[in-house]
């Protein structure tokens, strides 16, 4: 980055952190808001350390909150008998995105990978079981990411969790096939899944 | 973005300003940025704010610079004889981003642009006829956008320099196919424009 300013060049390098940004595009948007005045930088600069200073994590269920419990758990519509747990906040989004759920939710701050160092004490685990031992939740539904690390996840809560609490029922998100997908193109594991848990045709 | 918290919603509009960035890729930085920690954003907060101060434009050229007068003006192996003018800082990076050119430059800070309401008076064209009017410089490269503006602020250029400095010869970049290209699918002026200004195969 010849000619660049050593200013400018640390923004870039910031910038090409972002997801799928590389220096080019880095550059791009540094160049945007330096054009684009003292302003713009500015005002970016201030909404981020709003966030720095306003969003932390709902006491109840570790979603993201401006207060002491996210906008989810005060909802007086949602059942409290059903539970679904999540990696992550913006997995709550997705989920929520084009349907309110009946169920409130529990975030477990990431998912099980011994290759990470993620054990079971880093994730929201200790929070969930004192919330079933709070009780009347009467299903979990595991809504994890369909990878090895979402299976070891659901299948150490399913140990966990059946002893102390046989009552409560588990269940997972179903894998299939994905919607406007092709079967030519699909990997074996999905296809087999899909076959597997066929649903009848009504 | 519903449950998307007040300020996170504001950094995603203001991600979302960037060029190229939509709304889903504005939350995906927001995002990234939350989980990286409050690190990630203080740091990002920080650059921001060393881009506002550090950066201003030289006061010869109007290029970016951190000091009075930039590297280039600075740079005593570069001919004052030739100078390149050019719209906007970046446009500068481009031309040296691959070969150090023998001459300096001239930062309009735009192009004519009577429709968005840029007339002569928003441009740094008084700075370029008192550079002028310093004597010693012998050619003009106008490396403007190929683009109505970028013909229009040529024009007006040629017009007003001429009369007052008729020895200064004013040149202009070759319109013609760019490296990679296809004539069948290039536009017809780009087509006609390369077979006029053809060059001889030595």
């Amino acid at each position: 980055m010849k000619f660049v300013p050593r200013s400018l060049q640390a923004l870039v390098v910031e910038f090409s952190r972002l997801p799928g940004v590389g220096e080019r595009t880095a550059l791009r948007f540094a160049v945007a808001l330096l054009k684009g005045g003292n302003h713009r930088a500015q005002i970016l600069q201030q909404v981020l350390g709003a966030v720095q200073t306003d969003i932390s994590n709902c006491q109840t269920c570790g979603f993201w909150t401006e207060q002491m419990r996210c906008p989810i758990c005060e909802d007086v519509q949602r059942s409290d008998q059903k539970l679904c747990v999540v990696r992550d906040s913006p997995d709550v989004l997705a989920l929520e995105k084009f349907r309110s759920h009946a169920w409130k939710y529990h975030v477990l701050g990431g998912l099980l990978s011994p290759l990470s160092g993620v054990g079971p004490d880093k994730l929201s685990i200790a929070a969930l079981v004192s919330r079933l031992r709070k009780g009347g939740i009467q299903e979990l539904i595991l809504a994890f990411d369909a990878t090895v690390e979402g299976d070891a996840t659901a299948y150490y809560l399913k140990d966990l969790l059946k002893k102390e609490f046989p009552q409560v029922q588990l269940s997972r998100t179903a894998l299939g096939l994905p919607a406007g997908s092709s079967v030519e193109y699909l990997d074996p594991s999905t296809l087999e899944s899909a076959l597997l848990h066929r649903t009848p045709l009504d």
